[in-house]
């Protein structure tokens, strides 16, 4: 069978989840049209065709984009930039396929075929969108200006520092490296977060061979070079090692014969158990599938320091501390937030928080039209608990004092859509309807309830609250839900979509945001990969590694990166990975 | 028509030099068999599994290789390794297909299809050939031995210097570049000799690019970032800037339209032309094309410094010196002596020299066993004038004092293979036989010849000689050459194959080097190429492009490479070529 058919296949075999695969296959071949002149704070006339837009309160509003990445390329990719005049500043002018940088390490998938200049997926006829490569410093949101600083390091003529007003700002520049401050990590490690950190990767696992190769060591240097350790457990943690051994396996031992004894990878883990975040059946047969890989796995030990030889840490059970020499060091563990961030954090009274927060519709707390997507913010969403006199002041339509069950159902889908811990709870607790959730403890049905009784029904509905996973597939569908609503603004300001509102009158301007899970991959190597789909269905084994595949090139943001990395796949099948120390 | 029947077609054409077209072909599906056990100085049992070799009078000689690029390569590829212990020495573990480096530069190429690692190509079943990545930096020609230094710049452990031993050395490093000296030129302008020199100016492009589109710069300072200069009109200079311009054309115009006008690319040439190594039609036809195309070439100049803004230059006509700003400066121009091979030669004698001289049998002249191949080295052709009594003695059979044209005759053959200038002489005279040799001044045929009027017949023979390009074609060929002398010493030194020895007696133990020169091309972008093939025959336009694609596919090292190298052209056909700062 060739591998298009399979892929076919596959696909076909992935329609269940329909909403997944076409997701971005869709939006990337809905080009919003329309005709925005885009404007600058400078005089530049660059990309800007139209010239000078005059200052009156006709003009557009500013759309001010930070980050290419998942968050700010989707948001990007579905606005109608006929409405605004949108600038993008990043450091990086490309968007990067982040769940392939783990191929990219060992050559599996090369960099080039994961990335798409954004320049290309903003592109629209008349140029509207204008991109500055350059990294955002600083947001003075009291002035909704920010300072920015271009990233390019040579002896080109102009400004290296600029700023920009907004009238929206839209914060999407993802997270940082979180070390836990652990002594040696910045200046030892490798990381997973950007192409030229797997880049950097794929350089350094050939030297470590090549060094090792060289005349005069013993076996133990010999041992210590080709030692591979990953600190983290998670997604991307499992999905290096896997790569790494297979790299190992397939083509290096093949070119360093002499040395493959020699080589051990220990991923540590502080957790109990790798992908713990997983379900178990998925996390134990990864386990077991690395204990046959012979893939050293040490779960609970937490690093406590790293230093240019020495990777040293501590047995959480036994408070003993250890050291081991390594040749190399990936550290995949954590996000921190960007010091632009935590900046702009305590200018708007966030300081003591660890992350960003937003509210449901993804608008920065404490501050005025700045909305922050992806990775570097959280959503802060409301407690039932703290509305629950509001919201039954609002039910209580007769004003009795009691809520019965038509007056419950008549604001029940407002509910579940401004608390989404509600819908969780029902379904939850298996509650079919309104009388289910009246009852009282002795399972009678009531017809109506108090004020103590309506609290006592929904006392543990906020257990279910949980803050959403930093991964891809969040950031993309934030992206997508923020242009729809910059998109729509005019129209929903007229004809409000959002849920009532039980603090004060009327309705909210949109629905809040809402994430679909349609489940996560952890390849686990030798062509084998396991999945966690939505409905608690597990798959794993080698047919999961084929819809991992099929998946994975259908999410490809242009037809390019998706030739591109399929046929660097089987590249791969044919002719193995490369091994240039380029 | 599909590129892959054009190919074919294309390569069909190209069977009027077959010889060209196989020669990498043949040779990379001939792999030499063989069982060689590694030998190491140190007690290394890395990739030796024979384990210790003793030294006494009956172990296999030991080739110590240095470099691999083009004369490295192709020697390490022929090679009979079981005949010899062979180690080889490079700070680079892989070999480049150079020629493809412009394309490298804009994209059209990646970086990686046109790179194979060294271990691929000199691997044998039981590992016979060690590789070191190392530099290295002093040949002790005295004691057999060299000194190396490992390039890798990291923690790990284990020494990085170490020392081999040698009973035949074979220096194939190539050459650096050669600044003439010129003020700046190291530190501010980028070079085309390596694979991390092409990706560096493909990022520095878009830097250009990137800088210029930000705020706040004046026109004057945009034409600054967007001037390209390139240093010497040779192929590599020529060619790269065709294949920018092509870039610029293709690609980043539509994603920096607001620029495009601002752009300039200058190609500075010393000499009245570019391409004059070349035949002048192909000459004019490049100049025409860069003219149309809108390149402005400016010969007659030489740089005289380049500062981290501006290159300033002399007109050679008027003396006059004039200092342009730049963005981006590729200086071509030119190749220099590694400071390790200066070294050498001071070693032995040769310290006077430009660049290191070998005998027509590539031996280092002033040192016993040691081989130089590539660019790194000349043949010091001999001059037939300086043997003119002994080859007269030698010819004069009976002693006479005078040559007859029989005994002329049969010494010719091996005149002809010991002086080549001689066979091109008689070639550039259309001197058939050696009767019209021989004819005197007026033209009157002559029976015999004494010592003076046979100095007379060959005083203008040693006008023929021209020391070898410095090409991939001459470094492959000499490489090639070598290995075969080294594969069949034993058999040669009882059964010589040289010409006959005019001083001394007997013949030469191996027939000389000789170049066979296939021709050259030079690509000029816009799908169009010149090339100049031997017998005088010259091809430019569309139709030698698709030449240039099919010898460029048929000559890649490995077919992995060549299917990569033809899946980019097609890639570039399809997609244009990535933008991407990566």
């Amino acid at each position: 069978m060739t591998i298009f058919s399979f892929f076919t296949r596959a696909s076909q075999a992935f329609h269940g989840y329909p909403v997944a695969s076409k997701l971005i296959l869709v939006s990337t071949l809905t080009l919003s049209a329309g005709g925005l002149v885009a404007y600058s704070e400078s005089e530049s006339d660059i990309g800007c065709p139209g010239g000078v837009v005059d200052q009156n309160e006709n003009r557009k509003k500013r759309v001010v984009v930070l980050g290419t990445g998942w968050a700010g390329t989707s948001f990007l990719k579905d606005l109608d930039s006929s409405k605004y005049d949108v600038q993008v500043v990043s450091p990086r002018n490309y968007f990067a396929f982040t769940p392939l940088l783990p191929s990219v390490t060992c050559g599996t998938v090369e960099a080039r075929s994961i990335v798409e200049p954004i320049r290309k997926i903003i592109k629209k006829r008349n140029g509207e969108v204008q991109f500055f490569e350059a990294e955002c410093v600083k947001i003075d949101a009291s002035n909704k200006k920010i300072m920015c600083r271009s990233n390019i390091d040579n002896n080109l003529v102009g400004n290296d520092e600029f700023s920009l007003e907004y009238d929206y700002l839209v914060i999407a520049i993802g997270s940082q490296v979180n070390t836990f401050n652990t002594p040696g990590v910045i200046e030892n490690c490798h990381f997973l977060k950007e192409v030229e950190d797997a880049q950097k990767i794929r350089r350094s696992v050939i030297d470590c061979f090549e060094k090792t190769i060289l005349p005069g060591l013993s076996e133990e240097e010999r041992r210590a070079n080709l030692h591979f350790v990953v600190v983290g457990g998670g997604p991307t943690g499992v999905e290096f090692s896997a790569e790494l051994h297979d790299f190992l396996e397939e083509d290096l031992y093949k070119l360093y014969p002499g040395v493959k004894d020699l080589v051990k990878i220990t991923v540590i883990q502080s957790g109990d158990h790798i992908l713990n975040t997983f379900d178990e059946r998925i996390s134990s047969f990864a386990e077991m599938k690395f204990a046959r890989d012979g893939i050293h796995v040490q779960t609970g030990c937490r690093v406590v320091s790293v230093s240019d030889k020495e990777i040293t840490m501590k047995v959480k059970s036994t408070g003993e501390t250890c050291s081991v020499p390594h040749g190399l060091v990936v550290w995949s563990t954590g996000i921190g937030t960007r010091p632009v961030v935590r900046d702009f954090m305590e200018q708007i009274g966030q300081g003591k928080r660890r992350i960003l927060a937003t509210d449901e519709w993804l608008r920065v707390k404490g501050c005025e039209n700045v909305y922050a997507i992806g990775d570097c913010a959280t959503i802060d969403q409301r407690k039932i608990m703290e509305d629950i006199a509001a919201i039954f002041e609002a039910a209580d339509e007769d004003k009795s004092g009691f809520l019965t069950v038509g007056e419950l159902r008549a604001v029940l889908d407002d509910i579940i859509i401004r608390y989404p811990q509600f819908d969780l709870y029902l379904k939850s607790k298996h509650l079919a309807d309104v009388t289910d959730l009246l009852k009282d403890s002795e399972g009678n049905e009531r017809k109506e309830v108090d004020i103590e009784g309506f609290g006592l029904v929904l006392s543990h509905v906020d257990s279910q609250m949980k803050s959403l996973p930093a991964t891809a597939q969040v950031a993309a569908q934030q992206g997508s839900y923020l242009s729809r609503c910059f998109n729509r603004r005019d129209h929903f300001e007229k004809n409000p979509e959002g849920p009532r509102r039980f603090k004060g009158s009327g309705h909210h301007v949109f629905r809040p945001f809402q994430y679909k899970h349609f489940g996560q991959f952890a390849p686990l190597g030798g062509e084998q990969a396991a999945a966690e789909l939505p409905g608690d269905w597990v798959s794993m084994g080698h047919s999961t590694q084929w819809l991992w595949y099929s998946v994975y090139a259908s999410k490809q943001v242009s037809w390019r990166t998706r030739v591109l990395v399929v046929s660097d796949w089987t590249r791969k099948f044919i002719f193995g990975r490369d091994s240039s120390g380029i």
